[in-house]
């Protein structure tokens, strides 16, 4: 791996004050995938500076909440969102929006990932 | 159908700059579908004031891309999103980003259809 | 939101038997996606004329057990489907046709989420 | 393969009207996926009797519809949907409930494939 | 049902050491639906000599990863990917070739459901 | 971008005996996306050593037929998985085998894929 990049990537998850624990429980079984998302995912490409963290925020809740599948990462995303500057609000909105195009059983379930977070938030005293 | 939310649907489209066909092809054989599309999809829900028309722009394009299917309803919100004020790198960006949530072949195909109408605007001299 | 296509879809709901407890807890919050469900899912489309409830069942559990990620939806629908004179046999018979375009593990997963609901009618002493 | 297996799909295939050419252009390649499209796909599956023909093909449709990257499949059930009892106004209505399920995309792209089918049999003089 | 084809797909399933409970919880609800997997999937198609069971497992275990929602099928096909002679270094390396293909919330979900796995296995005293 | 990881990557392409104009096509668009395929897709995971070229290839040809909507990227690994070894039959058994798992639309259009390639090669002399 490379240990450059993959500093660059954790410093940008700390940045974004990530408290997923994807990546730790990855990488006892698999360090090099958990190494692909720090150097490639993170370093190499949520750094790049052609788009704000809020707005590469915006985009990865509205992929995850299509795909359907990917609600851990759509938990660890939608606290990143809010921590980069969208509003819980915002970030309903979306999957409001996403009833169009994704359907509405993906807005739905996309919706009920927020609830818990907003709960778990509140529940920490964070008020965004 | 409901003139009045359909009316405001077709107002919307129309800020937007819409050129796709894709209303104008579909009134002929299911005119309630695209009466559904004005009313619910643009007048209900795109014109909703909780998002810029240039973040929800962001968030169909993202959603489309994933859904990896949908690439005549990409081409038409690429346009409005460039409409809309989202630059051409901005869209490229969110290529760029999708690749880690989507897979590298969404992305690619997301971008060859950004790569079209690139060229058509530049050949009708639209310099966004 | 629009009063009366939402007192109409919640009407259809309550004709269907709704048993799902989606609404009440999206309600609390996004109230508009609540709303939406309500007004455009079921006020507007569900209660169209030109498919009987039965068949709308038929094609909605189609498209969730292909989605393949929407089993709450699903476990939704199977009951309203029940409720709307679907056998139990038809409802596992779909499942057994999706297996060839949606493949395998999407039909075994909606028959497992069907099994469920069959047996919590079983409970309820509900015979269909 | 198994002659027998295989004949009756083909006889289904036959009862159904199917003029679609993906079996005699799968044979010369893989005449063993064409064989298993007669052996199970309509030999053992679509013809049982738990569901009417008609249903089954509402059945398919919406599956096909939902997985938006089958337009060839969907073009070859959609003829065979009208074939078996399913009227021009039911298929567009399947994909106006889908809407909802599978986002517009899907079931915008899905009334232009059966846009093309209701064309087609209008020029053989196909009034169904 | 065909007891030869069904008896042939029982058999594959208890040399590839099967053991998943998918089949029996299935039975009771839908005989049938177990039967074409017995039937088709293990005894018309695993069966076949074209590829070795290892290398089917190599591809079922991809596509099932590529899904995203077919979990409880991905942990029974690791396991057999194992018991026909993959290494639990080449399963978490086909995860780490999907990051590229299918995206990470895929790649990573399938590994941890091998994660899970290796844990179990370690617990019966499989070394393998 | 990296010009080490670019370069090995590329030099992976072209031991693959790649043909795909993909990345030339974007290049002029999206240079950078064009680089992440060369430095994250080949450079880092394609040359990792943990399976061989012809393993990775089987492993993505049955990610890109799951996904259907990726026919041009199956088209190229087609290419590059007959130039690592796989056999044309062992390619049209992935999709045999893909049938159960993805269904037969997946199965079908991804033979019919392989078919033009096969077709592509022997106007070209090539007799793998």
């Amino acid at each position: 791996m490379n240990p450059e990049r993959y500093a660059k990537g954790a410093e940008r998850l700390k940045q974004m004050k990530n408290t997923s624990t994807i990546g730790s429980r990855l990488r006892d079984v698999s360090p090099d995938l958990d190494g692909y998302i720090k150097e490639y995912a993170f370093g190499d490409i949520h750094s790049r500076p052609g788009l704000s963290a809020r707005d590469r925020e915006m985009v990865i809740i509205s992929a995850l909440a299509t795909l359907g599948f990917a609600q851990e990462e759509l938990r660890s995303h939608i606290n990143m969102g809010l921590n980069a500057g969208l509003s819980r609000q915002e970030i309903l909105e979306v999957f409001i929006q996403l009833s169009v195009y994704a359907g509405f059983p993906a807005a739905v379930n996309a919706t009920f990932v927020a609830k818990e977070i907003f709960a778990e938030r509140d529940a920490q005293g964070i008020d965004v």
